[in-house]
């Protein structure tokens, strides 16, 4: 890698934590300790769900996971690890081919006055499964469930466990 | 450049951010709210430099820098940018040069014990200089000298006000 894309994902690094600095001094001036507290934790543990989702041996959906809210999106996403890290080597290309997709049917249906968020969950397990939990409005649900209903007879991973109503849209990524 | 290259970035920014969310929150518990300003003044004041730094145009040195203190080294590297950024470009190739032979140099000669300390300072002006400010042991100052010595007389890039003593090396690096 060129030394200037490298200066470049430090840049977005030292954004994020400038934005956290800020925050806290905010807090601080305010003399509130509890929300400092909060902070910190919050980040704490954000942090550690960002390096165990690194350790799971699947770069290209780490990173692209990991730097996701870098950019201007019309969600936010936020990452969960449930358990320890494992290989997920065999499942990284499934997994990347939907979140791909699923990315992009979001950003085509959510609604971005609702303050929309995509927390997703990895369940490390001996055969790991994904839960997406999405709230915030979609557009066009019939469309969105047509598209998920492709997904539950794929041949690699496939969807289960589909809930959805107005203002949220869950539902389990797993392996056969 | 690779996604594992990539995450390995994070992964040392991250770590570098969680030791300082450490030392915060140890001073919140201790109600030491004017230690936890000083504590996030320092990393503001480094993250500033370090944005000015990748603003030169000066990529692998740039990266360099800010890197150098990920991996254990014999003394400690801070930099400061004075002025405004401008394109450095056509400089980087002597300061690599230099830069690279002066921290192998002063590894091998900087004695650890007396917890050495590396002050770079980039004064950004028409033709921009280079400030070295080592504090710290040195264990063959003759040496040490005789190497800046080649440096008086190099055609690109040369040492000047060289102030050395036990404790201490000073020096500019200027442009012909």
């Amino acid at each position: 890698m060129q030394e200037k894309d490298k200066l470049n994902i430090l840049r977005h690094s030292r954004h994020d934590w400038m934005n956290v600095v800020q925050v806290i001094k905010g807090n601080l001036q305010l003399d509130r300790k509890d929300r400092v507290y909060d902070i910190l934790n919050e980040v704490t543990r954000r942090a550690e769900h960002e390096a165990k989702l690194s350790d799971l041996n699947t770069p290209d959906l780490a990173y692209k996971l990991i730097t996701f809210n870098w950019q201007w999106q019309k969600f936010h996403l936020d990452i969960e690890m449930i358990g320890k890290p494992i290989d997920c080597a065999r499942h990284e290309m499934c997994w990347l081919k939907f979140f791909d997709q699923f990315f992009e049917k979001l950003t085509e249906q959510s609604d971005s006055m609702t303050d929309p968020n995509l927390l997703v969950s990895f369940h490390l397990q001996e055969t790991p499964y994904i839960e997406f939990d999405f709230q915030g409005g979609i557009q066009d649900m019939k469309n969105m469930q047509e598209w998920l209903a492709e997904w539950k007879v794929s041949s690699s991973c496939y969807v289960e466990n589909i809930v959805a109503n107005e203002q949220e849209l869950v539902f389990v990524l797993n392996k056969k």
